[in-house]
């Protein structure tokens, strides 16, 4: 089974495939990349398994190159972001060149920034290749780096002209790997989804031993819901930063334990349980809500603790360079019920305290 | 007297203020940033002379920081470029802030690109204080940094909110940057503004004089020309190339001789007179036509030769990695008759050839 979605922001609109195979069919990418030279950007661990399939798809209709990076969250900067425009000028790809990601959210992330920035811009295509990139970060035009004092920091709004989510790809996923993309799946039940939601309920387990149906429902029912809200508010003057739910928090955790040491998903599933409990303590989530959620998420195989080494005051502290810090204020996206957020541009800070007091150096995390 | 211009852009129209003394006037500034927190980026030689009187003007509205970098073309790269984010992060400056960038085109082109990145894109002010950038680079919203390879071929197109162009900050201007200015005030003229290249003759010695009268209106009357080419082709994919006549024979010289060692406009000024010969050798510009335009050039105090270090091998071999390469074939802006310039995708590569050979090695240059 194949699924087309289609994110429509005008002129800048573009398909999203879905399904199993469809890295290796060629009529997927020719419309977008024909007549263009073509440079696949990948790492050190994706470019073994699907580079040379790649490769020779596109080799059928049009000039390729390759270039491989390093592997891992640590390696998304500027310095491995420059080395793609060293290699674009030392070969002297020009302004009709197109870039092609291939590989998880980091090198998504990576190429599509050195797409906005090469020449003001070139055309960009994301081949996703872990659940992460497929259900959240190839689809809705976020691209950057990081800065060594906080995620993202340094990025553009930049949409590729096609995705291709080849769910295949996910059979060489690592575990790991496999339970912090859910963590992005659950997050679109938690905030907008409640059916979603009560579907994840249904069949995590399914979802874990890799059931290649639900995966591909669990796919395509997120890039459903992401489509919807990036549609909706593309730059994020809105609702878009209600995808951040858990961000704040997990951000915070990415930065403080060094890029890498948990995966972006992992910090994210800790974060929303942060999140819920302090929606909790708020008032606005029910204990049983709470509950229900933060099982979902441990179900996936994540923790629902943040990792030991961090103090309530370091987490403030990173959570201040947040991107949705408006006039020195911390705006956190928190729950109403499952299938409802909100951003909260105020809240008592000593709630925000005992939240992290209440979760912080516990022993048992991780 | 005043004068303000308006780049109509949609969304992103934005005004052009050009007079003397309007540094020092708040109320330019003050629709734009009030409520922002403002990091005014500068250099050293602007620093000194015009920093604090622009610092307090802000200051009386809204919190200002400042940051001086480096000076000159060769400080035009991602290191100093990310030394505006080391700033911006380490103070906490949120996505609600603005830079505003107070020099010349160097200083516009980093800050303006650091604005389009720094958490996906801030608000940004340009404050020009050389000709060149208050006729040029300051308007149209390329911005962009070099790459050793290359010029600008790393950046963003990204519109500032304001542009206040103080004609009094060129009274500090050196005589060499006053001449570079002037290349591309000439442009404007050769490429599709004959009145205003013939009064360009007949005011060149005032303009060189600096008289207040002249600039305001050389200036104005530069503007004028740009805005009405961007507002019809924002992103180059047709006229707007028309602005890089003698471009891509000048970044070649940049890049050859070193960022820096000729400055933008000297090079632009070299490289306009090898295109108007160039179009004389094709029979599409009249002999006649070429003497007046490299006449005016060299009566701005401009070399009409290129440097005698420069191969016409190396010449091509720089021209190559041009923007506006395509399918490797170099695109030229040529003249068909002053005010009448249009980019060719074909010409004989042996016409090429013989202009760079009648004029490269020249001992007479500079």
């Amino acid at each position: 089974m194949t699924a087309t979605l289609s994110i429509d922001l005008g002129d800048r609109r573009y398909p999203i495939h879905i399904g199993a195979g469809l890295l290796t069919q060629a009529a997927l990418y020719q419309p977008h990349l024909t007549g263009r030279r073509v440079l696949i950007v990948t790492n050190e661990t994706v470019g073994p398994l699907y580079l040379e399939a790649l490769r020779q798809t596109l080799a059928g209709f049009t000039a390729v190159e390759t270039l491989i990076l390093p592997d891992g969250e640590r390696f998304k900067n500027l310095e491995t972001w420059s080395r793609i425009f060293d290699h674009l000028l030392e070969h002297r790809f020009d302004r009709q060149s197109a870039l092609v990601a291939l590989g998880g959210g980091v090198i998504g992330d990576i190429t599509g920034f050195a797409s906005a920035c090469y020449q003001r811009g070139i055309a960009f295509v994301q081949v996703p290749t872990t659940l992460l990139a497929q259900v959240d970060s190839s689809v809705g035009g976020k691209t950057g780096v990081n800065h060594p004092r906080g995620k993202n920091m340094i990025g553009a709004f930049y949409q590729p002209k096609v995705v291709v989510a080849d769910t295949q790809t996910l059979d060489t996923l690592p575990d790991r790997e496999l339970s912090a993309g859910l963590a992005e799946v659950i997050k679109y039940g938690l905030i907008r989804d409640r059916p979603f939601f009560e579907w994840l309920e249904s069949y995590m387990d399914s979802l874990r031993a890799r059931d290649p149906v639900a995966l591909a429902e669990a796919i395509e029912r997120s890039c459903r819901n992401k489509a919807a809200v990036v549609e909706a508010d593309e730059q994020e003057a809105g609702q878009r930063a209600l995808l951040n739910f858990g961000h704040t928090f997990g951000h915070a955790i990415e930065t403080g334990m060094g890029y890498g040491v948990w995966l972006h998903g992992e910090a994210v599933g800790a974060g929303m349980c942060l999140a819920m409990d302090m929606s909790r303590r708020l008032g606005c989530l029910s204990a049983d809500q709470a509950t229900r959620g933060r099982a979902l998420i441990e179900r996936a195989g994540l923790s629902g603790n943040p990792p030991a080494g961090l103090s309530p005051q370091q987490f403030l502290s990173l959570m201040a360079v947040d991107k949705k810090v408006q006039a020195g204020q911390i705006r956190l996206v928190l729950l109403d019920g499952i299938g409802q957020a909100r951003v909260t541009p105020t809240f008592d800070p000593a709630v925000l305290h005992a939240t992290l007091s209440a979760h912080c150096h516990d022993q048992k995390a991780r």
